[in-house]
């Protein structure tokens, strides 16, 4: 290895006095792009494109870096942060536009629904209702797989794989944006069991990516002050930030958001990203509160006041929401009982994934025949399973569950005579957003039946992994919080008078500890919670049960998303190498002779993408990794 | 320069072939330390100790790395957790035995004060009141001299300057972090005007350096499985997570810690310190929580319910904490004029500090003499000032400033008639907390007199640069988020009619802009400020007074922190480089010949101090400082 050196003091030579004219824009792209390369991942061949871990530092780039104006720099910096408050403006309005659209299609479907109930017309009530979900979903299917195939999906292993320096093709192009946002509006219309979150991440990714290559030459949109952003860590960083302005308009979670993108997407972090994320996440916030007070008025249909998702529980019922010394017993339980539901969650999800990637390879009929198989068993069972739930009387005493019978988004009627309420049918025939607002609503310990929890639990479990590999724009996330929630309320049945815990803030743990047990993520999930539920007094008693899910999970398999991302062959490096790489240097793994003042010590597997196709390594740094 | 560099293939064949024996401890520092040096800073010869950026990956560290037992590898994960779940236990005890502490002295004194002012011996309650201060900061003063001088001031500015690779002496010993605990508690309730959270950060941080620093042989504990903790790395993510663990202590804010060691202090973050951090301060939480259920009995004294830092204003008067869009020119307004006065006060405070320094070098009487002076200031001013207050009528309408007079937290009747209260009285002669919780309280418009206020922030913004400079440990914080809150209060009286938002809004606002004017942190301080008053729905105003606070704040000179390190002589890297450096090769500062694989175009001023005293670089990384 050694030997195939050059003497080191060679190129040392060439670098100081051989340097060449510096005529030519040097952040810009070269044209023959020596920076990429095609790998063959996965089943059939996939043009990857590695990016760029830094700019690369030369004499070049020294050069260009000095003859720079002020007046470039101020403006570079003026951009960068323009940049950000419009990745957060559009990120806000698209979020509030999905949310709007998802009220008003679901809400009308269920109005319907509801008014054939209430006039007994129990057939023709399931006929539009499985109608209604069956045209949404193909819908959402045909445009995904016609016009953008890489809009399927969740989308958050995609932007995670692409901020670990992977870009695979088209996941940041227009058409996958527009798909992304009409796709998930259809298919979570669709009562399909699936979420907006992830979508809404990717859509923000989409967003910032946008603008990062707003240069291009397709479009005819070249200006010259753009071009300091053709490069990949600018880009790199307007995706993250998008990413985390997605995570906000969907929870309305300004600092989870940030943790969110920072925790479990990036492979590299500045302060300086921390300060602008927040700030595009800020600017989100604002949006969607602007929205929020617009549509208090009752201009936006079927969006009223807890239209975007945000599940108070601070102001009601506070003295329900204390815990002390003698309830961590309970948590431990919840802890480790969603760690294990998690992982077989993820266990069973992967084998079916795997058989859906079979049927989806075959064209588009059988994607379109499996979704329609999908959507007609959810439909069927959505409908189905609240017959055999009991009528109960609505509650009558004050304060009890707010806007409990008779308000469009709580409880539902159903088969039930007047002032009774099915408990089920209030969680099946509901948007997500609203069922989970019930389950975590407190005060109301003997709102639902036993038996009620258990169907709901297994239907909404077994959906979640059914759902998700249907080539539609989908989410995991919201899906995950459901089944938690309930998961969360059936402990707190079970265990009955041994605990004082209210049951709305078990259902709260109860999330926790799935989201722990699949995705595997502690900060961000953990501030998400405490942002949806508006309640920091919460913290200790989410957290613990977080770490201790994500801990036993772990040792189980990996999380949801590194398990997608494996599916989908879009290698991914962690944070920890393997440790045999650790024994590597790169001498051992190239073929050709090394051209580098490095080849000492450096393990190959670290952190980050760098080398280029023909391994000419170009900076020597720790972050090396070779395909 | 490239002259006097030996062939690379020298080193090459070096490494290789003639490969010391494996016998000792490789990641035990070694007994004739190259790594650090004694840097001429300052007025005094100062001996600085450099730390590594990272563990040094060489061919022994490999072959000891190869050579482990997995037991080994699993005891130092273990290890690492129980450090992690040790360290938050002590910081949160540690935490609130100073609050515990402060509350029983500050209250026993202000208690007997106020009986000696209802039965009208003024002069005695003065006496009383300055003799005391007086004496427990002499106290705090002669300790802080006499046994550690390192436990002087908040402490911060020294862990961040450890944490960008200095390490100063005593900062982190066993001796300081008694003085610091002692000292700021008498310095606290000695009514001057310092606070606890920088020295409780110090105090985190100490704790987990002491853990890190277990194996001392000093003191006989060195123990063989310690020895994987006796490298900097390890240390420094200890460190970090204590200094996290520090600000959760100090402001019961799990969140907003974690982003306070990862905003303003670290130089170097990884996710796997995101999770550990998280797990310790959510430990805190818990221990604080513990004490204050324990203490919720009556059985802490002066210590009640609203004892540990918590303004909280969410559950109280929710509809008044309502904002609209057109608050927004207001809250620009509140972010720019608290960017002016924070820039005034870091001038101000330098220059103070300067003098201070000067007085202070002359010795011990001085340093006392000092302090004695400031002492008697703040005694005057705070006895002598409410005498000019109006009397007013203790509120009567329900549901008014919670616990008004009487209570002897919150409102003081001094020299007023019974069910009377004197505003002025009831800022002054409380601890900092209860003054803070007094002007954030919503709903309370009419209670403060303007020229009370006008009062109020004059010495309190004096007060606080005056007071700094003392001998004795003494928080930033605190004083400036009071200053803050009463210009916030002011802003609102100015406005009048002209805003509609709640004056206690307003306060904390103004608590916002000053700390982003001077601190100059964003993402922290938000979330700080959110958890402190556990209404996460303030998030974007308070986020676009920060943001506005510190742009402009930045433009005039740089964050209290930095004026102090720089006074300090502690040197500091930011994460920007100054421009000139980007042109500096390794090989253009360094006097001896450069002995390394990488001097080709590597820039000076990076991010972390690596460089060994006789320059042999170890590594090549960017990461590469020389003084």
């Amino acid at each position: 290895m050694a030997a195939s050196t050059p003497p080191r003091e060679d190129i040392v030579m060439e670098d100081e006095e051989q340097r060449p004219p510096l005529t030519r824009a040097l952040l810009h792209r070269s044209a023959t792009n020596n920076i990429s390369q095609v790998a063959m991942v996965g089943s059939k061949a996939c043009p990857i494109e590695s990016l760029d871990y830094e700019i690369i530092e030369n004499d070049l780039f020294d050069q260009n870096w000095r003859t720079r104006a002020k007046a470039d720099q101020v403006r570079y910096v003026v951009l960068k942060w323009t940049f950000c408050f419009a990745i957060g403006i559009l990120t806000g309005v698209v979020g509030f536009l999905i949310n709007l659209a998802v009220e008003n299609v679901a809400g009308l479907k269920h109005s319907a629904v509801s008014t054939l109930m209430e006039s007994s017309s129990y057939w023709t009530a399931f006929f539009v209702f499985a109608g209604t979900n069956l045209a949404l979903l193909l819908f959402a299917t045909a445009i995904t797989a016609s016009i953008s195939p890489a809009a399927g999906g969740s989308g958050i292993p995609e932007v995670k794989a692409y901020l670990n320096g992977v870009d695979a093709p088209n996941i940041f192009s227009l058409k996958t944006l527009a798909v992304k946002v009409i796709g998930n509006i259809a298919a979570v219309s669709s009562s399909l069991h699936v979420g907006k979150a992830g979508p809404m991440v990717h859509t923000g990714a989409c967003i910032a990516a946008i603008f990062g290559q707003g240069g291009s030459r397709k479009y005819g949109l070249t200006w010259r002050w753009l071009r300091y952003f053709k490069n990949d860590r600018d880009r790199r960083d307007l995706v993250t930030i998008g990413a985390g302005a997605g995570v906000t308009a969907a929870f309305r979670a300004p600092v989870g958001g940030v943790l969110f993108a920072l925790e479990s997407l990036c492979s590299w972090w500045r302060s300086a990203l921390l300060w602008r994320s927040f700030f595009t996440t800020a600017v989100v916030a604002v949006v969607l509160r602007l929205f929020i007070d617009l549509c208090g008025t009752g201009s936006c249909g079927m969006f009223g006041k807890g239209g975007l998702v945000m599940y108070d529980v601070s102001t009601l019922f506070d003295d329900l929401m204390t815990y002390h010394l003698k309830d961590i017993p309970t948590v431990i339980l919840i802890g480790v009982i969603g760690a294990l539901l998690g992982a077989l969650y993820n266990f069973l999800m992967k084998n079916v994934l795997r058989i859906y990637n079979v049927i989806n390879e075959r064209g588009r009929v059988h994607q379109l025949l499996l979704a329609a198989a999908v959507s007609i068993l959810t439909s069927c069972c959505l409908f189905g399973l609240p017959w055999f739930a009991p009528c109960r009387p609505c509650p009558t005493e004050p304060g009890a569950p707010n806007g409990s019978c008779g308000s469009l988004n709580r409880f539902r009627q159903f088969h039930c005579p007047p002032d009774h309420y099915n408990d089920l049918a209030s969680l099946f025939l509901n948007i997500n957003d609203d069922a989970i607002r019930n389950l975590y609503t407190t005060g109301t310990n003997d709102v639902y039946h036993p038996g009620s929890m258990i169907a709901f639990f297994i239907a909404s479990y077994i959906f979640g992994i059914l759902s998700y590999g249907v080539v539609a724009p989908s989410g995991l996330f919201v899906p995950i919080i459901l089944t938690g929630a309930t998961y969360g309320r059936l402990v707190a049945m079970l265990l009955g008078n041994h605990s004082d815990l209210d049951h709305g803030l078990v259902a709260i743990l109860g999330s926790a500890s799935f989201l722990g047990g699949t995705l595997r993520m502690t900060v961000s999930v953990c501030v998400i919670i405490l942002e949806l539920t508006n309640n920091l007094l919460l913290l200790p008693l989410v957290m613990l049960v977080l770490l201790i899910s994500k801990t036993v999970a772990d040792s189980f398999n990996s999380s949801i998303y590194d398990l997608i991302l494996q599916l989908k062959g879009l290698p991914h490096l962690d944070g920890h190498a393997e440790p045999y790489t650790r024994q590597l240097a790169v001498g051992d793994v190239v073929a050709g002779p090394l051209r580098t003042g490095c080849q000492g010590g450096i393990p190959v597997g670290c952190h980050f993408v760098l080398c280029s196709s023909n391994f000419d390594v170009k900076i020597c740094t720790k972050k090396v990794k070779l395909y």
